[in-house]
């Protein structure tokens, strides 16, 4: 892919959203919207809020299943049913003007030319702004609603992966841009001379070609990828634009950071041609306490059956037993990872949490969370900008509308103010926004 | 299906569209949009239109692939290429209020989990305006862009097409309506018992379900069906709700009609739970002869040798070799379709057509055409819906945006002065506009 231009660097800024928040307790908050799983207005309420703070993208998380929990945690759960993403992206297409809309397709479940088309056509529709997050679906609730009775081996699913996205490309470079003549004088529409047949017969895939969409706006539309497994940061690494990571700490951020672009160096991949964002939890408040008290309140509304099962799970031992309202008792070594055991540990010591409270934190939401002032979470963004921990992040609200107002009027200008963050929109295309290349037609390369 | 309210008949009527119009000349038409395959604007505009017009539905036509024909065809047409229709309808569902959208998917092409979760989601996005065209895809093209090199046999199709539409309909019905429960106080978000997991397996399809997604506010999404073959019309009398009929005459409608209310009768269908809406290509002016010179400038607009093709097809025997200014020769008997040579035979004595015309005319658009001033199109469209031959037209306009125009301002409004047409949509969903009772949910029949 060409190189990038130069400009200082920046924070991108990805919405990594669920209708009513990733946190699992968000719809009993106070001023929710318990039902924005089928509420097409508060979508666009929110969308139409981050693109007033102007963010990269909207990146609206999904499965292909009912995932198959227990009963006591299915009927508390607001995650289990939502829009499908891709009508949802394509009708909120209508209601924005610049901001980007990454959607989630299977390349295990779906079709090339299904997948081709519909991103090609999405990325029409809004002008420019369309990404595709690549994963392969690992989960086996998924596999049994397509008619398979097993789950695809890891190994085989990455190569489908790849595949599968040289074949989804190759469709998107069916048509050089000066195809389309339209000149009505001599009635030439098309220029077949300019159209490609792109014949495709491979280990998993056979696709004739062409597509019967013009090339998209951004030649491409983005390639966004989250997997963290040896394949999966290859696959990343030779064929990603922006990497939605899940680094929990500074270290793990910058650790990863530094093996992707490593990868990338070794095929002569410029560095800049890959955003990594890894998925950060943010709760604001006008001082530590009073964010606190917010997350204090969120995880309350997470049901203790909920909260036990993450508990026992990160534990590796059962928790039922436990005291919930005493402090986390001494427990034996597990088979559970060690790190994983010892961070919810120290967790429970470091705030004097109950069995209850650490029960609760871990049944709403674990991973990275930057929970304080304006100030502070700023200030943390940019150590791992600097560091090169990251080149931005994808934010999960903790509850809405709420809690992405609160983003939007007090961090961005924040990070604004610091130069850390764009005041206003350049471009048009989300590949503008990231500052990545439109990427030439492989086949009408002039 | 339960029945439905008798009420005064009048025409239902659908628009029927590729983005420049179906005709393959009218891209040069004046005042045309040639640009419209991927102009966003111009299909909102168009839409609007036609909810200003109180259209039943928006129907945007669809293939799996850049059709295979000669060179001399393929440059010069304008449908070979268009935004996908699921995306372009769930963002024009944002640019509208009322009408019905309606897209094709196929039964061939296509996995049941994703067909039920993107119309499922289609509906709720849009409030209840969402109509599945169920297609079996006949194409070879279309096979070869999804690793079948060889069709899959007709009858085979109908009977994966059966049971594609009962697993579909299964998962609909996956969550009854009251179980979201979302009970802040208590923590019930979703109430397990009122959720059916499917657990399909059959010939062709294995779906263990549930949805992902809640119960689509029509129940289901309107079933729409175009087969005109014998087991098309067994699985359309059986399942559809709207039949996109493709009568040529008044007679041919009446023997359509009377064939699939009859099936119906025979499984104890009610007969109003269907409507049968054949195509008709509507050229409008304000006077005959303005409307025929309408229709001349747009078979103008056909190249001769995409005619010229035509017509052979249609004879049975090679044209290229006639005079395209002189009269249509005597030609010797062939295998061609008897009925259909004697038709274009007929054609051209009646209208007194050069070769080079009636190539032109069969080139453009050859099916169901009202060539007419309002009141002449009004009369023939009332004697149809009088006489049983149908319950009202999808509508194919010869040029747009003007031949769309056209239409709205005049032919609608006589048909509203006559009764025959709504003034004022009476309800919000498709459903309602079509007079379809809302479908019982089969699982949670309360």
């Amino acid at each position: 892919m060409p190189e990038q231009p130069a400009a200082p660097r920046q924070l991108k800024l990805g919405a990594f959203m669920r209708p009513v928040s990733l946190h699992t307790g968000a719809w009993r908050y106070p001023g929710g919207w318990p039902d924005a799983n089928f509420n097409f207005d508060h979508l666009k309420t929110m969308i139409r809020t981050l693109e007033r703070g102007k963010f990269d993208a909207f990146f609206m998380a999904d499965h292909l299943a009912v995932l198959n929990m227990p009963v006591a945690a299915l009927k508390r759960s607001h995650t289990v049913t939502s829009f499908e993403p891709f009508t949802l992206l394509s009708a909120l297409a209508g209601a924005t003007e610049r901001i980007g809309l990454v959607a989630t397709a299977s390349t295990t479940f779906d079709a090339p030319y299904h997948i081709a088309r519909r991103f090609a056509s999405l990325d029409h529709i809004s002008g420019g702004r369309a990404g595709w997050n690549i994963v392969t679906t690992s989960n086996p609730d998924a596999a049994l609603n397509f008619g398979l009775e097993e789950h695809v081996e890891h190994g085989e699913r990455y190569r489908r992966a790849r595949e599968f996205f040289d074949v989804v490309t190759g469709l998107w470079d069916s048509f050089a841009d000066d195809a389309f003549v339209r000149d009505v004088e001599s009635g030439v529409f098309v220029d077949p001379e300019r159209m490609h047949v792109l014949g495709h017969k491979g280990e998993f895939l056979s696709v004739r070609g062409p597509l019967n969409i013009a090339r998209p706006p951004q030649g491409w539309p983005v390639i966004v990828q989250a997997g963290a497994s040896e394949p999966g940061r290859q696959l990343a690494a030779e064929t990603a634009e922006v990497i939605f990571g899940a680094a929990p700490t500074i270290e793990d951020g910058r650790l990863f950071y530094a093996d992707i672009k490593a990868r990338m160096a070794r095929i002569g991949r410029h560095p800049d041609s890959l955003k990594i964002l890894p998925g950060a939890f943010v709760v604001v408040g006008d001082s530590l306490d009073e964010a606190e008290a917010i997350r204090a309140r969120l995880d309350a509304g997470v049901h203790y059956d909920s909260g036990i099962a993450s508990l026992s799970i990160a534990l590796g031992h059962d928790a039922s037993s436990f005291d919930p309202d005493g402090p986390l008792p001494e427990i034996p070594e597990t088979n559970a990872s060690k790190t994983g055991r010892d961070r919810v540990v120290a967790l429970a010591k470091r705030e004097n949490l109950t069995v209850r409270q650490l029960a609760q934190r871990l049944g709403g939401f674990s991973g990275l969370e930057m929970v304080g002032t304006a100030r502070s979470i700023a200030d943390t963004m940019e150590a791992w900008l600097v560091s090169e921990a990251s080149d931005g992040f994808n934010i999960m609200f903790p509850y809405l509308p709420g809690g992405l107002d609160a983003f939007v009027d007090k961090v961005v200008p924040e990070l604004q103010r610091r130069g850390l963050f764009r005041t206003g929109y350049q471009g048009t295309t989300l590949r503008d926004h990231l500052g990545l290349a439109r990427p030439a037609n492989r086949f009408f390369p002039d």
